[in-house]
């Protein structure tokens, strides 16, 4: 039993929906969240850049006395590499694994779609775990980079013309490849999954990073003898960091809808 | 006479479109720019955030010798004030001023649009600008956020189905408020002006603040005396400066057409 919280970190606040996964699953664990939205977003940066801002998240978060760390970003998911992971001293889990392994799983057909940000494709992570889950599946994926302004714009109804627009536009290459599985390979994503869903028809099965991590953390809590006990009424608030003054509260419903509960703090990114 | 080059910032490249027209205005200045690529969009931080940017982002090229600080971001230069403009030990220009000039001496109807990020809107820095041209006019704004992503992912065309459905919801307020004029209050609209154009019709007048703002970089020079004598083959390359290797001669195009010419290079955006 470990009462430490778990901490979490992203570029802004696309990292909420795997906040939300993880207090639906995890309902007796602390959330330390930490989003950079003054630098957000992370998905067009180069490597170098989002090397160093990985780091910083994760020492802040590291500060916070936070017994495992979630990238809970597709973008530093597929950026970090193994050597910074090992470089942690607590258990780290990205989006890329157990996601890959549940779209593998669910393939009738042998093909996965990955959507993502410009780095997370470009980077192969997906891809490359798919490969190592079932070489026998294929994959392909697409850059949906205005997905994410749209988000946080608010064009997410599941009618949206502009969105519907521009999900026909990236979504035709998984019609033209007739993949039945889909890696929302972004934070944000899932709060699209409607207007995607309406764009691709029953026949394809959206992939939430957020429910498959946080299963991923369940597991790491339970072999490595973390999880918290049940506190009730004394479980702690959930903290929240963030490193600009966005409009975080009407922000954060668009992600978590009623499940966010916690007080907010605005840390400086200078002194990261 | 004045050799020193002329320096101009921005958030991002969006500042370009101002430096295609400080090339065709003023030939023999040579420019050194300065793109915040590593922290771009600038234009839904917090002003404390963005008053940190300002002060780096003019500190990096006040030690590249410059003679002149440009501003070429409207939402930075709907944020800097008085104190921030008096400490700079040369003379700074902003976007905002003689682009509202403008926009008052064009008006017939007395009745002028403004359209810019999140920042530069609720500032209200165009409208006061433009009521100390002539309180008479009357100005109304609307921030129009997912323009910049639109610009930046290319979604350019002046027919392209996106923007245009994207343009029509934001600007219908253009034609509920009957305005005859136009400010393109962000530095990244310009591009999108063949879209707003056909959505608004031939009676609008846009003001594109790259114009005006060069022009206003010109008066500055004559009055005191810093203009750059014609050098012919001898005058020097311009130098451009961004945090983060993105995609820039891709980019640079999309803003400044064939008129880019000059190095870019990387800087930390620790080092600032």
């Amino acid at each position: 039993m470990d009462t430490r919280p778990i901490g979490v970190f992203d570029s802004g606040l696309g990292g909420l929906t795997v906040v939300k996964q993880l207090k639906a699953l995890l309902p007796s664990e602390q959330i330390v969240y930490f989003g950079d939205t003054a630098r957000v977003p992370y998905g067009t940066r180069s490597r170098s850049t989002l090397m160093t801002y990985a780091g910083q998240d994760s020492g802040f978060l590291l500060r916070q006395g936070v017994k495992l760390i979630v990238a809970a970003c597709g973008t530093i998911s597929s950026t970090v590499d193994d050597s910074f992971i090992r470089a942690l001293p607590v258990p780290y889990c990205g989006v890329i694994e157990h996601t890959a392994a549940a779209a593998a799983a669910a393939t009738r057909v042998g093909k996965v779609g990955i959507i993502g940000t410009t780095a997370t494709v470009n980077s192969g992570s997906f891809a490359r775990a798919i490969h190592r889950c079932d070489p026998k599946v294929t994959a392909v994926a697409r850059a949906c980079p205005l997905f994410v302004p749209l988000v946080e714009n608010g064009y997410i109804r599941p009618n949206d013309p502009v969105t519907t627009l521009v999900a026909q536009d990236y979504l035709s290459f998984i019609r033209e490849k007739r993949v039945d599985t889909l890696i929302l390979g972004c934070t944000h994503f899932p709060i699209l999954a409607p207007v995607i869903s309406r764009v691709l028809g029953d026949g394809v099965t959206l992939i939430d990073p957020g429910v498959y991590t946080a299963r991923q953390v369940a597991q790491i809590l339970n072999e490595q003898h973390l999880a918290a006990p049940y506190r009730g009424d004394g479980q702690p608030a959930d903290a929240y960091y963030i490193t600009d003054q966005s409009d975080f509260q009407s922000v954060a419903s668009i992600f978590m809808g009623d499940a966010f509960c916690g007080q907010v703090q605005t840390v400086d990114v200078n002194d990261l």
